[in-house]
C-alpha cells in the first residue's frame, strides 16, 4: 500500500501536568501536535507509511517538533521551513464540571502563508494511496482553501482517495466563510468525518437539535445529517463520532459509519478519560486504516470507534497504540487485566 | 461596593503530589492556605475588593505567604509581622476508600499570641462591606474570642455586614470550649455557615443524627437545626453544604439556605474530586457573592454550590474559578466540553 | 510470635509516572518489589516482625533494594550479595479501557542461581512462626523448586506455618513445568492462596469457566476449586481474592476463604484504583496478619479483603497501611472522610 | 516617594529545566518576564512602588502573567486588555562552552499596536518619581516610538526622572530603524544605560573596538563612548555593565558609570552563573534605586553592580533580592556562608 | 565493636530544588536531618552499628523521618514517641555570591520538653562503645543540658567514648547560656569538634580573629585555640574543620586534629560545592570512625577530611559514601574518573 | 555522500537526576544509548545519513529505544528484533572529588547472541561511505569478534571506510581476550580512536606511564603510542582525546591526530561538566565527520575536539550539536554570550 498524506498545521501544544489551572502553574508538559500530524502518528504506530506535509519556520523549536513526528515514525521529508512562526495553543485539562480550556495562538504562522505552488504535490502523491486534510486547515487562512484545492485536484489526478475531517473551530472562522471554503473542497472528499455541528457550520446541512452541553445525542438526526450529506456529495462514506459528556471526567464514545445507504452504529463505551485531545483525530485515523486495509464497514466503524476509545486513556495529542490494542478491544476485552 | 476583610491564620500547607503516601516521598507540594485567605482568594478571582488581616512572622517563608496572597489578587495591606512562627498542615490526599490524612502543627504560631488592640479595625473596617472569620480563627488561642469580638464591635459600628463559618475541628479544641467562645461570638453575626456536627459541638443545638460516614444525609435534619439557630440568633440566613461521601474519590454535592422562614435545597452534583479541602470555604465565598451582589436566595444557593463543586475540580485550597464559570455551571453546563 | 520469613525474588520496578506509556516519558518511577517482599513490607506495617530472604548482586542497585526494604521495616539480615545481576520489570499503568503492560526482564538472576544448601534454613526458622512463598519463585529456575522443598521440610521441622500464594505467571513457566513443581511444593502447605486460573495451572484442578476478561465471575465455581484443593492436600485453609475488572480504572474487589467445611465470602468494595499491582500479596499479607493473630475467620477474610481494597489506593507495589486503618474499613467507614 | 512607572512588553518565558536542549524535553519551565517588568520586579522587591503599563490580550495566559507580578509587588492597575497575542521566547540555557540560545516569537503583539492616546499618561504620571523604558520597546513596532515620545513628553511635564536602558536587540530591528527611534527619545532621558554595541548601533556613538565574544573588554573605550554621550545629549548619568564572558558558566562582572565629569568603575566579581537573563535589567533597577534613595554615584555603582551580580544567581529573569543582601555584598560578603 | 549512640534532634528539612528562591517553588524538597542522625547515618553507611536517640510527635511524619533513619542503616529501636511537634528548618540553597538562607521552626518540639529520667540510659549504653551529642542539643532547651549530663554520666560509668561537637548556632542561644551549659558538659567528653566561633561563644576561649567572611583563616589560632581548650579540660583530641568559603559555590575545605600536643593540619581540598549542610556533622562522623578504628592521628584526620569533602558532593544532610570512596580519595584520586 | 553505517550495542541508561545517589532517588532519568549509536545520532545531526545496526528484543522498551533513534534523526531500518532482553546500565553522576559511578547489566542481550550470517551486510553495506564500530561491540560475545569480521570483509570489499573505537571496557573482558579479538578486527581499519590504555591493553602497544587520575598526561608518550600503531597497522589516521581530570565537575580537554607521520595537536579546552558520558564517541563522530568531508588533517582534529567540548555541556549521552555550533567554537567563540 502506498503512503497516507496528511497536509495541515503543526502545532506547540503547552499546557499544564494534571489539573492544575493554568495560572497555577511554573511548568507546562509541551507536544506538538496536529489534526493531521496526530492522524499521521497514529497510522505510522499502525504500520503505515505516512508523511506529514506542513511548513514550519526554521528554528530550534520547529525542529523539535520534527524530530518528535519522526520519533512517533512519521515521515517528514515534505516539511519545507521557513515563514514566521508556528502555532501554539495552550490547554488547561479540566476534571468533573469543568471544562478543559484551550487558548489558540495560531495566526500569522507560516502554514497559513503558504500559497498555491509552494508544494510539490507531484512527487509528494507520488505512489500515494491518500490524502487527509481537515477543515482546520482550510480555516488557517484564506489562501489555505486553494492550496487545499491545488492538492485535492493533483491526489484526484493521481488516484488517491482523500479523506476529510471538517473539524469546526469557531475561534478560526465563521460559518460564511467556513461554508465557501468548505463546499467547495469536499467535492474531493471521498470520505467525510463529521458531526451534526460541523455539518450544519460548514456545509448548511442541519438536522434536529441536540443539546450536546447535556450529554444527549439525538443518534436519528446524525443519520439524517449523514444520509444528506451523501445524496449532496456523494461520498464513499460519513463517519461521526457520538460523544455523550456526562463531565469532563466522563465521557460515553460510540461512532456511527453511513454508507451505501446503512447506517452502522458502535458499540458505546463508557470512558474514564485521561486526555480527550485528539480523541475525533484517532477516530478519522482508525478509520482512513480500516476502509484502507479492506474491512467491511461494521468492522471499519467499530475499529475507529475502539482506536478512539483507547485514544481517551492516553496523554497528549497522540494516539499511541497498537492494531493488535484496538483488536483486543472491539472483540470485548476492556477490562484492563494485566498481562504478565 | 466596600472591601470584604476576612480574619483568620495564614498557613503552609504541605502535601505529597497525587496519591503517595506521606513515608514514600521526597517532594512536598506546598501552598498557602486557611480558612478566611481562601475565602479571600475567591472573592479576589470573582472580581471583589478584598483583605486578608493576619499576623505572620518576620521571614522569608512567611513573605513568600503574601506573595501567594498577592498573586491571587487579595490584599494585604492590614497583614502585620512579628511573633514566633507559622502554622504549618500536612496533607495526604486519599483515594477510593483511602481517606485524606491531615496533621495540623498550628500551636504557638504569630496569630495565635495576637491580643485585642493590636490591629487597628477602625482603619481596617474604614468603608468595608463585609467581615469573615470562622470558628478556626475563635479556637486559636484563648485570647482569641476577645480579637474577635473587639472586630465584630467595630464592624458593627460601621455597619460591615458579618459572615461567620463556624468549621469545628476537633484537633483544636473541645466543644466545651468552643461553645463559650461561639456563643458569645454569634451574635455578631448575620449569616451562618455551619453543618450539623459543628451547631451541635460549637452551638449546642442539635438534630436526628445521620451518619455521615456511610454517605447519607438526612437533611430534614439540617433544616430543623437552621430554624432553632435563626430562631435563637436571628440570623438573616444559614447556610450549610451537603456533602455525601461516595468515598474519597467520588461526593455527592448540594446545599441548603434557610432565610426567612424558607429552607432552599440546591441542585445536587455528582464530583469526581481533585482536591476537596477548602471545599466548604469556597461554599462561603461563593454565598458572600451572591449575597453582597444581591442575588435572590435560591440563585445565591445555587451560585454557592456551583461554586464549591468547581472548586474540588481544582488542586490545592483556592477556588481559583470565575463568575462566569460558576454562571456556567449553575445553568446547566456540567458536560465538561472543550470550548475551542 | 516469632517472625515471619518471606523467600523470593527483589526486583527493580521501573515505568512511567501516571498513564503515560513507555515511549513518551523520559523518566521511570521505580521502586523495589517482589511477591513475598511485598508481603514483608505490609506485614511489617501492621507491626510484624519480618525477614526478607532472597540473594542480590553485589553493586548500588541492589543495596538501594536492601535500604527501601529496611525503610518500611522489613528485615534484611539474611539477605546474600553475590551472582549476576537483579531482576526488573517494566510497567506502564493502564487507564479506562487500555490494560497495564508489564515487560519482564527477570532472567540469569542472582536468585535464580541459588542452589540448595545456600541458605542457612536453620538459623533464619529459628523461633519463626510463619513462612511465605509464592509460585513465582519456584518459576524462577529449575533449581529454585529444591530450594523451596529444602526451606519448607526445615520450616515443617521447626513448627513454622507455611503460605504459599500460587500466583501464575504464564511468562515465567509453561503450566506443565508449573504443575511438577507446585504439585510437589503445596504438599507442605498450610495456607493456599490462589485463583481458578492458578490452580488449573499450576494444580491441575478446573471448575467452571468464568471470562475474567469480561468482568464477571461465577463465586460458587471458586468455592468448588477450593472444596478440591482441600479434599486433596488438606489445607487448613484455602483463601481467593475476587476481582471484577470494569475496566483499568474500575474494578469491584472482594474474596474468598473455603476453611473447615465452609466458604467465607467477604462484602464486595468498589474501587478506583491508583495502583493494582501487589493487590494479591496485600490479600495474602493481610490474610497472614489476620490467621496469626487468631481472627475468626469471617473476620480474618474481611480483614484481608479490606486490606487490600486499601492497597490499590496506594502507588506502587507495597501495602503502606495500618492495621487501623484497615479495622476502620472493616468495620464499614469507606467515606473517604478527612479527619481533622 | 513617588511611584516608578515601568512601560513595555510583558512576555512568556519557556524553556528546558537546567541544561537539556530544546529538543530533549517534554517539560518548559515558564516565567513572565519583560526588560521593564523585570526592573519593576526588583524595585517592588526593594520596597519601592512601582506599575507595569503595557497591553496584553484578555486571556488566561495574560492574567497568568499579571497575577505573576502582583506576586512580586509591581503595580498592575494601568495594564490594558485587548488586541492579538502576548509576546513568547524560548530559551536554552548553555553551559560551559555552549551558549544560551534564544528564539523570539514576539511578533502582532497586543503591546505592537497601541497607538499614541491609549495610554492615559496624565493620571499614570501623577504623582511618579520615575520612568523607565527600553529600547526594546521601542523596537516593537513602528508606532511605538511615538507611543513612547507621547509618555516622554507626559513624564518631563510631571516633572518625572527618565531612565532608559538602550538593550540593542539585533532581531528586532536594523540600526538604521533604531537611530531614528532613539536619536529622538533619548533628548528626553536624564539616566542612560547601554554597552558600546548598544551606543554604536542605536545612537552612532563609536569607540574601540573590544570582542566581546574574548571576554575582553576595553574599559577605557567605555568611559569614552559615555563622555561622547553626555557631551551630546547632556545625561545626567551614563552607565554601562562591563561582562567578561569566560563561558556560558563563568562571568566576570562590574560596571561603570560616568556622571558629572567623572567615570567610576566598580570592583569585579567572578560569578558562577545560575541564570543570566535579566542580567542588565536588574544593574539599571538598581542603579534607580540608588540614585532615587540619593546614594552618592561610587556607591550608586557599586549598589547596582552588586545588585546584578547576585541576579546571576537566582533561576529566570526576576532580581528576587533585597536591599540588605545587596549591601552586605558591597560591604564584602561574598563568601556564601549560611547564617543560622 | 559496640553501637555508637546518638542523641538530639531529628527534623524536618524543607527547601527548594537547586537553586531557587523560597518564594519561586511550589514544590520543597525534603529530607529528615538533625546533627546526630547525619553522624550516625555516616556512621551507619561505614558499617558500623548506630543508633539514633530522641524524641518525636507520634504521627505519620516524625514516622517517616523514623523510616527514613531506618532506611539508611541507622537504629532507631530506642526512639520515643510522644509530644507536641518536631523540628522544621527550611533552607534556600545559595550559589555564586548568594548565601544559603536557613529558617528555624524549631521551637516546642517533643524533643525540647524531655527531661531527665525519660529515657533508660542503662539499657541505651549497654554495649556501646561512643556517645555523641553535639552543642546544638545542649540548646534547645533549659533542661536539656541535665538529660545530657545525665547521659554522660551513665556513658562514662559504662566505659563509653564521648564525642562532641559545639556546633554554636546564634538562633538557638546566647554565648552566656552556651557556656553555663558547655562548660558543664564538656567535662564528660573525650573528642571534641569545635572551631575558632564555638570556641569562644561557648567555652570563652578565644585566640586571633580571621574574617570567615572572607575566605582566610589563621591556621595558627586554630591550633592556640586547640592546645588551651587540651590543656583547660585534658581532651583527647580536638579537631576542626577548615572552611575558605570562596563563595557560595566553591570552598576551600580541610582539617586540623590537636592530640597529644600535636598539631596536623591535612591537605586541602578544592570543592564545588553540591550541598554543604552536613559537612561538619560528616567531620565528626569520620573523625569518630577513624578514632574508633584505631587509625593514626594523621590518618584519622585525613580521613575525616576526605569524608566530609565528599559530602559537599552529595544533595541532603547526610554522607552517603562508602569507607572505600572515602579512602580512595584519601589516597589521592579525586579526579572524578568514571570506573566502567 | 552515502550513508555511514554504525554497528554496536543500544542500551537503556538509567540514573539519578542532577547529583543525587542512586539510593537518594525515586526517579531515574531514563535514555536510550550505546558508543555507535552515539556517533550515528551525532552524525545525523550534523546531516549525514546514518543507519545503526543492531538487535533489539521485540518488546516496548526497544521499541521506544528505536523511536528515540528516530527522533533524532537515525537510520532504523536494519534492527532486527527478537531475542532475550537489551542491555541497561546504571549511572550516577559524580561532581567534584566524588567519580560517577557505573553499574553494568549489559549480559545476555539479544546482540550478544548475534551470529555470523544474521544481517545483510551486502545491503546494509550498499551505496555506504563509512562503517563505525568500537571495541565495545567486539567485547559483548565470543561470536561478536566473529560478526564484526564479517562485517568488515564486506564494507572492504564495498570500498567503505572502518572507523574502530578501541574504547577498553575493563568490567566487559580482559585484556588477554581482547588482543586476540582487535588484533584481529584493527587489521581492517583506517582509522583508529583510542587511548594509551586502549592500545596497551587491546593492541599490546605500551608507552611511558601517565598516571591519569592525577590529571596529568604525558603528550609525547600518546604520539609514540600513535606512532606504533599506524606502523603495525597501517591506519590512515590514528586519533586520541586528551582528558585531564581536574575533578569530577572540571577537566581539561583537547586531542591529537597522528596522520601521515605528523602528529597534530588540538587546543585545550577548560570545561564545566554538565555530562562528560559520550564524550569519546563525540569524538569519534566529530572525527568521522570532518574527514569524510575533507577536512584537512588540523581542521579535522579541531572540529572532533570542539564537537566534543561541546557534548560535556549536554545532558546524556547524545551529542546534540550541530555543524555550525561546533564551527563557531573551533572559530574562537567559547564565551557562552547570548544571542538575540
Amino acid at each position: 500500500m502506498g503512503r497516507i498524506v496528511c497536509f495541515g498545521e503543526v502545532m506547540l501544544r503547552l499546557g499544564p501536568e494534571g489539573y492544575y489551572r493554568f495560572h497555577q502553574v511554573d511548568r507546562f508538559v509541551l507536544n506538538y501536535t496536529g489534526a493531521e500530524a496526530n492522524a499521521a502518528v497514529a497510522l505510522s504506530q499502525f504500520g503505515m507509511e505516512t508523511e506529514v506535509v506542513t511548513k514550519l519556520p526554521d528554528h530550534a523549536i520547529a525542529k523539535a517538533a520534527v524530530a518528535e513526528l519522526k520519533k512517533f515514525g512519521a515521515g517528514t521529508r515534505f516539511i519545507q521551513f521557513g515563514g514566521e512562526r508556528m502555532g501554539v495553543y495552550f490547554i488547561e485539562k479540566g476534571a468533573s464540571q469543568r471544562a478543559s480550556k484551550v487558548i489558540y495562538d495560531r495566526k500569522n504562522t507560516a502554514i497559513s502563508a503558504v500559497r498555491p505552488g509552494e508544494f510539490d504535490w507531484e512527487t509528494i502523491f507520488e505512489g500515494a494511496s491518500a490524502f487527509l486534510f481537515s477543515g482546520v486547515t482550510a480555516a488557517l487562512s484564506d489562501t489555505m482553501p486553494d492550496v487545499l484545492a491545488e492538492a485535492c485536484e493533483k491526489a484526484k489526478e493521481k488516484g488517491v482517495k482523500i479523506f476529510c475531517d471538517l473539524n469546526y473551530r469557531k475561534n478560526l472562522w465563521t460559518p460564511e466563510k467556513a461554508q465557501v471554503a468548505m463546499k467547495r473542497l469536499v467535492k474531493y472528499v471521498d470520505v467525510l468525518v463529521g458531526n451534526e455541528e460541523d455539518s450544519e457550520k460548514m456545509l448548511g446541512v442541519k438536522a434536529g437539535a441536540s443539546d450536546v452541553r447535556k450529554g444527549e445525542l439525538d443518534t436519528a438526526s446524525y443519520v439524517d445529517v449523514a444520509k444528506q450529506l451523501q445524496r449532496e456529495y456523494g461520498f464513499e462514506a460519513v463517519g461521526t463520532t457520538l460523544r455523550k459528556s456526562i463531565s469532563a471526567s466522563d465521557n460515553k464514545w460510540s461512532g456511527m459509519l453511513y454508507t451505501n445507504g446503512t447506517a452502522y452504529l458502535s458499540k458505546e463505551y463508557d470512558i474514564r478519560i485521561v486526555d480527550r485531545v485528539g480523541g475525533g483525530d484517532s477516530f478519522t485515523s482508525g478509520l482512513m486504516y480500516a476502509m484502507l486495509n479492506g474491512y467491511d464497514s461494521r468492522k471499519a466503524l467499530e475499529f475507529a470507534v475502539a482506536a478512539s476509545c483507547l485514544k481517551h486513556s492516553i496523554e497528549l495529542d497522540f494516539n499511541l497504540v497498537s492494531v493488535e490494542e484496538i483488536v483486543a478491544l472491539m472483540e470485548g476485552d476492556g477490562s484492563g487485566r494485566v498481562q504478565r
